[in-house]
């Protein structure tokens, strides 16, 4: 079935071919067949894991994002890499690159894309299920700097309320979590 | 207090100066003294407004998303416009052009970046409480096509499994519906 709201595009020009994201602007055509300009940024996807401890603290990791020029906490997440084609696998190497633990099972708890207005980015959450610290883990990417910490939910809550917990998936996974504890 | 993972700007190159985003990338110093390049999109932030009916629905808008070349149903939402300081002013706005509800009350409900790997887009999320139609709302944008769709629980989550619900700000939206509910 053809969308009514189909914006068909008429013409796309590439305006940066990069690492993380490609941008483009796409002039298309409107429903009642006026013209307008997109702004798309794309990217290849990424995942983020909800990992609760033994201890019922939650794993996150603090690591400086140049976009918002602080350092800020956030569950364990990464970039679905090119090589990659199932999400689960990205997840289980980002857990145990960057927190050192591994799980019995991953559940997928969620997907999304994260600005449609304007980024096809997609995100797929996933629950560590039965983590454990692994004695050898995988090596973290280079220049890869970042602190592992381990909140309880009041913690958690204390650090949204201070701003440095901030961003969409890990403000998701901790509703989640406190939601599973009601 | 200086950040320990701070990554100061070496240099800065500008992309893309567009209506929606602007792109850079920056050449950056490391903590370690090495240098990496970051691909940064910036934005002027938006809001999102949970709006939930006297009959218990959720009010969403359906309308095309380019860059993931589909319509999808979104909680009511819209741009941070420059001349706009007060993020509560862009949620009445848009609740009003979006939906044709007002309301009595908007409570601030989170406040997060979408994300931060490269973007800093920030979201601000309302509830709008007392919600009314009005009779002679605010006239929408130009050239905005959209669909006004009042959705049960039940009927939200149906729409998540379907998958024209998607998005951030709207899947964290209903798990707090849901939060409240239960």
């Amino acid at each position: 079935m053809k969308d009514k709201f189909n914006e068909e595009t008429l013409e796309r020009k590439e305006i940066y071919n990069g690492a993380i994201i490609d941008v483009c602007i796409d002039s298309v055509e409107l429903p009642n067949g006026k013209t307008a300009k997109r702004e798309l940024v794309f990217h290849n996807g990424a995942v983020g894991i909800l990992a609760i401890t033994p201890m019922n603290r939650i794993v996150l990791v603090r690591q400086y994002r140049k976009a918002i020029e602080k350092s800020i906490l956030e569950i364990p997440a990464g970039k679905i890499e090119k090589n990659e084609t199932d999400p689960l696998e990205t997840a289980k190497r980002e857990l145990e690159e960057e927190t050192y633990y591994q799980c019995d099972r991953m559940e997928q708890v969620a997907d999304f894309v994260t600005s449609p207005g304007f980024c096809n980015e997609r995100m797929v959450l996933f629950q560590a299920h039965g983590i454990k610290r692994v004695e050898n883990p995988l090596p973290r990417d280079e220049d890869e700097f970042l602190d592992i910490v381990e909140l309880s939910l009041e913690e958690a809550k204390e650090h949204i309320r201070l701003g440095d917990i901030c961003d969409a998936k890990t403000l998701y996974a901790i509703l989640l979590w406190e939601f599973q504890m009601k």
